[in-house]
């Protein structure tokens, strides 16, 4: 069965989230930016996590919610992420693998241990991050399934793994060997600060590597340092085969060529906790990509998805996503 | 400080929750007895994680459930149990000292890792719980804090930790320095089949030392192997000074002496998961007895607790309980 082809591959970094409800005054008195991910070390996570109130924890890593949407949508996925041999990094080997994902990367046996992602959200349904990357910095170049990357339809990246100089090595290698197996690579840009700190190197890995391209709004004005979302949109325009530009509420604008769509946000009864917002979104898209929807239906499936996980606390979803595409959409 | 007054202090094992929804078929095709707590050892817990789906992971433990509602309702409280030092003891030391309750008993060093309970959640809201130990069978008397012990208005034993010998003796001197102190001794009985394993040392235990009995409707007919509830009930008058018998959506009977109150229980909008609903009656009871409340309000306070802890997953309350008493019972 090798050399079976799958829809996507996703690589990240992987993490364990620490939810926990916290208001606008903790992160103040934190110093926390709200909205925002934020990189700290072993110190000030220990330091944040006695701050914290009581948490629960769930899997994350944000090509990793994706993954796991992607298969909560009936897709054939993997993921390539790096854990230590600690009992956080079992959590998040059990969990994306009983989602039917292959995930085979070897956990490292010395270092640092499986990277946490203390999440603060407030009652306006925000989420603040606070990440300690831990094991998955150690993720490089040898890590990488050649194999697998070449079966995957689509190679998925994250931004966030940008951070860290092995990971970023790995990142265009898996982009090499996806193009050289003829597939496709897509990249989240993740985060604005993470496009503040590596514009230039974003810029030429958007132009040298990347076929299908996500950001929200304001990742998108800061990459291209855009005065507007429609300043953006002209930017991005042929910098690569498809850019989907989310906007929260305001639904997303997905590019291609000559083709633009402007896709409505699913609608919400109540959005409780809007972590894995982005990610879901991307899993919608993929997801619908890999099957050959045109872009338009692509959008309405991120949509979806995207809708399903702000809806309650935690980045995954609660519900077989296959299940809500065809209640919302049909049999398309 | 030392010497000041505390309200309750609860001893039990010390585990997180692992919590994940499935359906009959998969509890029928594990032979796993809906609605109960089994014992299991590391072979089997490594073997029904792999079949679990994902989870979530949080702080539980039925005393330490009680002590976490009790902190919520703004009583003063302490944690005796026994994890080991590693990641997932840290988090149950971080979530129960987040609380503001008092967590001193010192980590294991070395054998087997923090105790975790597999608990799943069918659609009708039900837990079946599967336990494994772990460190928390690793308390014995020599992790009795008797000083804080003396200093509690009430000790509070789970039945559960009647099934290991060195936490059954530390269980008998705890009591013995609580009534030494002049204090009161709470017993849960916490399962039917703890109760069938255990009937005869738990009728010797509630006679010599124990002053208020938590027990279900199932518990304590099990205990007096009584016909119907009304049989139990007439056992158990007169061998406690307090019986709190609960009877989920039928409310529930306390007696003590010549005094009977039958108490509703409170109405829920939707029952999500029932994990919880004992442990969090009973910090709402203990919480109004110690503050000199009436029995009947003691029963309502318990009430008001289980309905929030049931009315979401997980087992212990998501919101501040005391804001919620307030709401319900007025500042009485």
């Amino acid at each position: 069965m090798t050399g079976q082809a799958i829809d996507v591959v996703g690589i990240g970094n992987a993490i364990v989230d620490v939810l926990s409800q916290a208001d606008d005054a903790f992160l103040e008195a934190q110093g926390l930016p709200k909205g925002a991910m934020t990189l700290i070390d072993a110190a000030r996570a220990e330091e944040l996590y006695s701050a914290m109130g009581a948490g629960v924890e769930m899997s994350g890593g944000s090509a990793a919610n994706t993954m796991a949407g992607l298969a909560s949508l009936g897709g054939q996925g993997a993921f390539i992420g790096k854990v230590r041999n600690d009992q956080l990094g079992g959590i998040f080997r059990h969990d994306i693998r009983t989602n039917g994902l292959i995930f085979d990367t070897p956990a490292a046996t010395d270092g640092l241990p499986t990277a946490r992602c203390l999440i603060f959200v407030t009652p306006d349904a925000q989420r603040t991050m606070n990440t300690f990357l831990g094991a998955s910095v150690a993720l490089g170049p040898e890590d990488l399934d050649a194999e697998l990357i070449a079966r995957a339809k689509i190679t998925y990246l994250e931004g966030y793994l940008w951070d860290a100089p092995a990971a970023k090595a790995a990142f265009v290698q898996a982009a090499k060997i996806a193009h050289e197996a003829g597939r496709r690579v897509a990249l989240s840009l993740s985060d604005p600060f993470c496009v503040e700190r590596h514009r230039e190197s974003f810029l030429d890995l958007v132009e040298a590597h990347v076929d299908i391209l996500f950001a929200n709004e304001v990742e998108i004005c800061s990459l291209y340092k855009a005065a507007d979302f429609d300043d953006a949109l002209q930017h991005v325009r042929g910098h690569c085969e498809v850019a989907v530009l989310t906007r929260s509420e305001h639904g997303a604008v997905i590019c291609s060529g000559e083709e633009i769509h402007v896709v409505d946000a699913e609608a919400v009864a109540r959005v409780v906790d809007t972590t894995g917002a982005g990610d879901l979104y991307a899993a919608g898209f993929l997801f619908g990509y890999t099957r050959g929807k045109n872009l338009h239906d692509c959008g309405r499936i991120g949509a979806i998805a995207a809708a399903e996980v702000i809806s309650h606390f935690g980045a995954r979803p609660e519900v077989a996503l296959a299940a809500l595409v065809d209640k919302h959409l049909g049999h398309t």
